[in-house]
């Protein structure tokens, strides 16, 4: 079996980042590709970056679809998501919803760490999108609480500020780059935290070998018909 | 004051019929133009279509920002609204956001007639997106009655069903190119009959007389801040 | 094109204060008259308060409802309005209604500024009636931080408040009474802040253009039908 | 202990039922009086009937403070409920609370049967107001089905088919004119039916023995204070 | 008439401080037995506390049933409710419940008093259950602020600080082992003060006295039908 | 890998379905074992028969833990999840709540095929405590429409109206004892069909491999601490 992980953005070492994480996780059970869109911001952060990566993420899915058994959004807000849905015949998941949805199996709220505040409305529009909205504990952003940069320790202060005051009780982190933290902070909190990406893969790889996939009837029916 | 009507289609006749309501709408009391993007499909239908859509949106607005007061962009199922706003200092309105918001004004539930069966889970997305499920009857598609063309009756009957079965106390038309629809249907049922390039430019027009627009702190502040 | 607003108290400087705002909106592009209820309590505050507005209310939009093409009522809590909405024919608008409606369409999250605590569980109960709650950031009152007189610096202290702590991008103004701050506070703040007042004027004035109105066929029927 | 009932209407018959009612569920237990509003309509129906209603209500629950330990208002949409909490210092109970409170104690979803189109969407507002429009089954009107007089069976009809197509396990009669169906109907259909003046009668008994009442510190604490 | 009343857990104290309490109330009115499950933990916390009390609850349900009219759960997680309203053709009420919509008819939100911080993740969950979490305003555990012992001090610290911070307007026990607080917290606080027992108590009897019980042709009809 | 599968009642047959069902999913890639509750009745039906499964439940879970890696609890009334997610150290699946929240990334909305008209309110009131309601379309029982025999065609049947009449887009199979159907109506409805085992296990093979597991700070702690 054989995933491919579409990086929105064209950042190689995020993207390298990604490629690492997902291929030690698959450890040799299925194949994973990861590639960025080379013609994207280097950053996804806005509703205009997304809109510019669309256009690359459409050629790599299509390039890709015949050879590929499922697809990955690998960035936390889901770019373009419901668009790659509806033009794939395999299933395409989003690290963001995969993460989120598995959250809730783990426990009874979970919070994103996020790295802007200006993401947090956009990531709450996302979060009710999923009907997720009653199982948010919170968004953390660690510079909120300190104009520092965005260090791993920033990011556990932030955890634990979760845990403590909003009660959250699965973390998740809210963007691909985020991947090296989830085992630096699930040792350091004692709660599970979850990287999209793997979240992503694990549902990925069990849709392909299921052997089912995106319902083409209504929403994500594209063109061709009814 | 001077508004700007992005029709998101390149159909040339749906442009002037979306051009003459308004001008009909505005008798002379505010300047408002209208013009297709010529880039994308003549109608728009899937979230390909959406995107497909997008530069040409970003363009116009960009190229008209300085002189016109207020944006609408008249497409029922809002594309790239959220993008529009984060790159606009000026108030930008979707149809779709402003005939339902304002049929809730107007009566306890309301129905939204729509062209295709396929369009039904995108507008309750949609709908739900603006935290309007509770508010509406229904999304009717004459075509599920009658396999005819869509008349005008076709819609009329839908109407009628909607009211009857549904609970309807207000229509909306669920697309631009339905936008000579209103005072038919009003006649005929006796009920509000809402068309978006209306309601659009009625807020519109309010916002840019009243001199506030977007907030641009959070969700739409775009990349230029915090 | 004639629009009247209706103050459901009885305070006379208010009403001056709320005909000269709408005025300078209509900037004579309508005409707009304003009435107190003399019959009415100076400030509305309690459900009592609005019960003994309403015969009042009542009256004023029966005497002229042959001449005005639309009605405002000119409280923030939307006093005796699904009555109003019953027995008139012509578009009737809240200014509670309409400015909070309008928010949604500018921004993320909103604020309210309030008058005094009593009035927050109040608005609360009409948030929820209208559906926007998840759209609601919080109510503020001034005096809850400070226990000084209600002066637009306590104003502006709570709106910023709201933008940094509750996350509020858009800022309603709760009291017909504050409607002179929307332009002081929208300067300080740097977001769009609503009178209710002008939000009310700019649909009142679009329905009547539009020659559309309240349903009639359910909720707003009245005695005489079905 | 004595417990006041008003009936908001003033049709003499009504009351008689509804004193009738309640004196047979108290048998002795506790006093129960009940008053018609002289000054209301005959039937409330709408806002306006509502209104009317309200001097008439207040002057009776003035009267009969000091005497009586509990009140109801014996009509099924609850008017003017809000206002007569806030001004009594007793427990103030509606009929329509009581019964649909108690309905979702015993069953999964209930049904409403009303008496006319024209009162459904109030009633959903009403329910909505209450939180419970997720364990609402359906509202049904008996005249819908079949254009005769109200009569026993056309509301074991409904009941039925409120049962059997929308889910119903509970049963809430919609009208304290209604009160003499709730046996009938239970011995034919098997399921819980609910008078509101019943329950609104076993918990007023209950507040006043715990010797309780309205929370009187925010939204219903009137003028006096804060 | 005859309450019998199930404490789940197996502790005698507590036992015995639930059945004065609830022969207070009942004063003679009518017969009310109190029993604890010897077979249980001695304090309902986890869920596997839940399970370990059901068999002997269903024991004594069903050994009762005869001579009873109704029975209540004394414990305010409502610990095998949905069962026991399956097995018995008696009205079955948890102390949960009866407090928490008995809470919504006095004020617009209540905050529930409970003794661990681990208990308020399961609170949330039966709070939504029952589709009250929009008037939920808090879960305050005393233990939270200080870490002294529970006592009645600490108590109407945290029902100051729920009123004050979060907005309650009624106060809810939130464990039968608290019943004795109710007076003490109403004077201290001026606000209402629920404790579950007595809410149970006074539907439970109303309930029986009205002759009414569960619905028995769905969620809870048990194996024997339709 | 290890996965253990706990089927709560004591149908052998049923326990020989699952198990072949699941170890040809898994194919050799983890070790995958199922056992029923000899203990428990013959199906779960009631929330009695859940009860009586629960001791057997726990007793499997414990004797297993540490030779497993996750645990799946194979009923689609997930009963007793809360518990042994609870009590267990590894990652515990319901074959609900995976298949629910699988077929939300698959389609707009979904429809569960069940066994019998009494769980249907019960199904309702689970796919509520996973905030999944909006995403339902319909419960569909085939015997609502046929009396006959449940054969593959009369839920073949079943799943038409659901993606015709309520608007599925994906059927998820509402018993463990459907696994054999998924494929069959797949091909015959052109949808995606998802049997709750499979989903369990693609999700607890996930999780065990990446090395997590339920958070125990708070609502699944258990007894030990804090």
């Amino acid at each position: 079996m054989n995933i491919f992980i579409i990086n929105p953005n064209s950042d190689p070492e995020m993207t390298q980042v990604i490629r690492q994480k997902a291929q030690n996780f698959a450890s040799g059970d299925f194949e994973v590709e990861c590639q960025r869109v080379t013609e994207a911001p280097s950053f996804i952060e806005t509703y205009e970056d997304e809109i510019k990566s669309a256009p690359g993420m459409i050629k790599r899915l299509r390039e890709n679809e015949s050879y590929f058994h499922a697809f990955i959004v690998a960035c936390h807000c889901d770019p373009n998501l419901d668009l790659l849905k509806e033009i794939s015949t395999k299933p395409v998941l989003g690290i963001g919803e995969a993460s989120m949805k598995i959250a809730t199996l783990l426990g009874h709220r979970f919070s994103i760490l996020s790295t802007t505040p200006h993401s947090i409305p956009n990531k709450e529009a996302l979060v009710r999108k999923y009907h997720l909205q009653d199982s948010l504990a919170s968004i953390r952003v660690p510079g909120k609480e300190k104009r520092q940069n965005q260090s791993r320790d920033s990011y556990l202060h932030a955890a634990r500020k979760a845990m403590k005051e909003d009660g959250a009780e699965v973390i998740v982190l809210g963007c691909a780059g985020m991947t090296d933290l989830d085992k630096f902070l699930e040792k350091n909190t004692g709660v599970p935290v979850l990287d999209g990406v793997v979240c992503g893969l694990m549902i990925a790889a069990g849709l392909a070998k299921y052997n089912t996939s995106i319902s083409k009837i209504r929403r994500y029916r594209g063109k061709s018909g009814f």
